[in-house]
């Protein structure tokens, strides 16, 4: 277990960094996954821009978002994001929050996001919309008490991604490659979208299209090919600062070990 | 033979580092090459994002897609875009398939791409669309079968280019190079479309300023020129990983080896 | 004293190369910050592109902005932007004057700055804007005469940043790390704004929620996790130029010294 | 003379290579600088992308864009574009013939390029407009025979930048600095232009301010700021390919040599 533990944590970090290299997140915003063999708890980084994250920085916390070791390191403001929505989904083995620029306009002008291309299908038929207005009125428009972190993951429902107005973004998935996956790909969709509302009318995919492409993008093979294509990035990107940075390793084309994926098998014939 | 083949899967490997640096593929997206000697066959990466391919990744496969020596390699799922193009129109050595979020709003919305500047004339008078609803119905958006290839394949006629609804984009070419060339070209001028419509009424060329263009674009010398840029492009890019990167050498400037130009030859005169 | 001096000077260079990389300034712009012991002096580069600071180009000048060294260095023309608002400001301990294109549209177009998103509520609930033609008509419109400096001032009014018809912005902060806070983030706000425009009706902030926002962003524990973020960015884009670069040192994610942050006190719980 | 000649012939190159790192041209474009002895010829690189011109690429021409020393270099086949201008304009001492991604919308769309911010304001009060298709019908839209540079010399008059329809711009200047910089800035301008048309109406520059903003932007004292940080950035760009690269010296942020920058001597005072 230890070492399966810690390759969680390098995986985890990773995440973070690819997060950050691909514009999902900057300073702020964050990824967690949920413990392979405890499904209680999760582990998560503690108060720190993803770019940034080591391994060693990642804590293991329990449901209610407390510290299973005591620590005295900072922690993210926002971690009943992910508690509630762990205690609400326990499908979900991933949640990532963000604040990503392809999507604020939508939170800013309510307007509906939806799939426009195959990979952008991975957000599901439905985005919904959580207003903390609504329920907590005038707030610092961060998700830091239990009940607004319930409130989003009801909101959430059975969705894979929910947007919050004037704020962000919380996006859910049955493993941590997929959670990458399907932040970055909605972050495109969105950018699509946008371009394309300003050129016309949007032709956008029928809802059988959209069962068709999420179930086909979200497979290992799929996955890890977009993974191994990040991982390349990141290394470019983060040669000048050498120890910190995933090598291209083969690894990083392997699908993730079946411990960390969840319930959401390999199908065989996939192609893309 | 052998060492020409070794050359040109060497250059497929670079062109499509070159279409990932240059922002027409990214995970997604394939370029491929017909057999400068056998006409039947062509050659094209294992299943694995463009940033990545090596010479050694390349494999050949017969026109209805079928490696034409036995491996255990995943291969692209929607091989037959290039198989039945190859099939359909003897005249074409490259086919390139990608989903650029360049052209991917003309995509969405069914606005017609249309040549605004010299270097977009590239894709000729007009582009065709291809909807995979019409014939198919509710698919996951990829042409995976032999009559979906037929079908898109018919669409493209004798274009060099087909739009596909809500997917991304098919080229044909000459040359490889010429294929790179025309793929980055038609992204550059549908960049350049977009902004001039959100700004006023289009001004396009003209039909003959179109067919002249063209000529005067898709010369070796105008190519070679284009193509010594991108090697150093990406010869910047890749210096973090060392090894596998083009290094700036002469032979990047040259015209591609006759054999692999097909019919398309060098017009002695011809400047840019 | 002479040891924090040398610790300010560093700290006001790489304040000056995070707002290059971040893309607040160009070959123009200036930061200065408020002498820590004199509050009759600030600090500023002598006149030289951001990207190019060093420590040893800081000068330190009266709040006339005269050199309180003889020099026969160039300075910057437009230093009483700095020396006014110094004069009108005590509490103002950091001063950013800009162009960056995320504010442009906004001077060109007379179009209102509001917070869309949490960060941006560091520009507080109103943005005023100044006009050189009002009372200086035709200019280079450039702020050079101390006349123009105290009626820009004026406009500033009690507000943190002040937008210049057709020139730019000036910024205003408590200590230098708000100070680069608050210019960057009210850059991408900017930008989100301009986005969500083109795409439809605004949902800004409430008047409570901008309060609150504010607050919460200002405190040291949310600019260092950003600081920190920044840092590293600039260490990788500075790779190629190695001595001058910060390197991704733990104290880069320390709060200022109290020293630098004057009377905005770091408030125990916040998190972000 | 010779060593002038070698140190031009660099200067040309570093010119060619922001150019290129400032994006205002691709593998196409190109400037050149008027011969500082003989202002019957000048200097520009042989067929090339500006991103790889080396000073030995650089060759003499006469003003009917002959080359003065016989050649078998490839040359651009738009040479009479610099030409006809130096003929048409003696006090000329620079040509830059770009495409920018800028500029060209306004080439689409025959929207009129204004100044809306002070170094916009380089490219004067009037920018005209040419559209070889008056005089000329359907070409391939480049500007290659003698008549043709003369009826596009014709157009630009005696202002500092010409639009070409559907093809780019022409940019003219005193010095090659001043050449490099109005180019830029000009292309800055463009796409800030675009974004306030975009957000509503335009407050651009009066006449009054254009004429002084110009005359403050074009003295070798702010050049030579831009300068410096243009060379920093292309020091950090081109670490890769090390050798041609301009290493980051202190005579990158000296004024040029009077030699070389004609008659537009420095006026003492002016500050930025």
């Amino acid at each position: 277990m230890p070492d399966k533990l810690a390759e969680l944590r390098r995986e985890l970090s990773i995440a973070n960094h690819i997060l950050a290299n691909e514009d999902v997140v900057d300073a702020f915003g964050h990824i967690s996954v949920r413990h392979p063999e405890d499904s209680d708890r999760y582990l998560i980084s503690r108060h720190r821009a993803a770019e940034l994250v080591e391994p060693s920085d990642i804590l293991e916390l329990t449901l209610d978002s407390v510290p299973v070791r005591k620590t005295d390191q900072r922690l993210y403001s926002e971690l009943v994001i992910h508690g509630e929505v762990y205690k609400a989904r326990p499908d979900v083995y991933s949640v990532c929050h963000h604040h990503s620029p392809s999507i604020m306009p939508f939170c800013i002008t309510g307007t509906s996001l939806i799939p426009v291309m195959p990979l952008g299908a991975t957000m599901g038929p439905n985005v919904p919309v959580w207003d903390s207005r609504d329920e907590f009125g005038d707030t610092e428009l961060l998700i830091t008490k239990p009940a607004e972190g319930r409130s989003m993951a009801k909101a959430l429902g059975d969705c894979w991604m929910v947007l919050l107005a004037r704020h962000g973004a919380t996006v859910a998935a049955h493993s941590l490659h997929e959670c990458v996956f399907r932040s970055i790909y909605i972050c495109r969709n969105a950018d699509l979208q946008m371009r394309a509302m300003a050129m016309g009318k949007l032709g956008p995919l029928s809802k059988g299209e959209i069962e068709k492409c999420a179930a086909h993008s979200l497979t290992p093979r799929t996955i890890s090919r977009a993974w191994e294509y990040w991982a390349r990035r990141l290394e470019k990107a983060d040669y000048a600062t050498g120890g910190h940075s995933p090598k291209s390793r083969p690894e990083h084309a392997r699908p993730e070990p079946a411990k960390f994926i969840s319930s959401h098998g390999e199908t065989g014939g996939n192609k893309r």
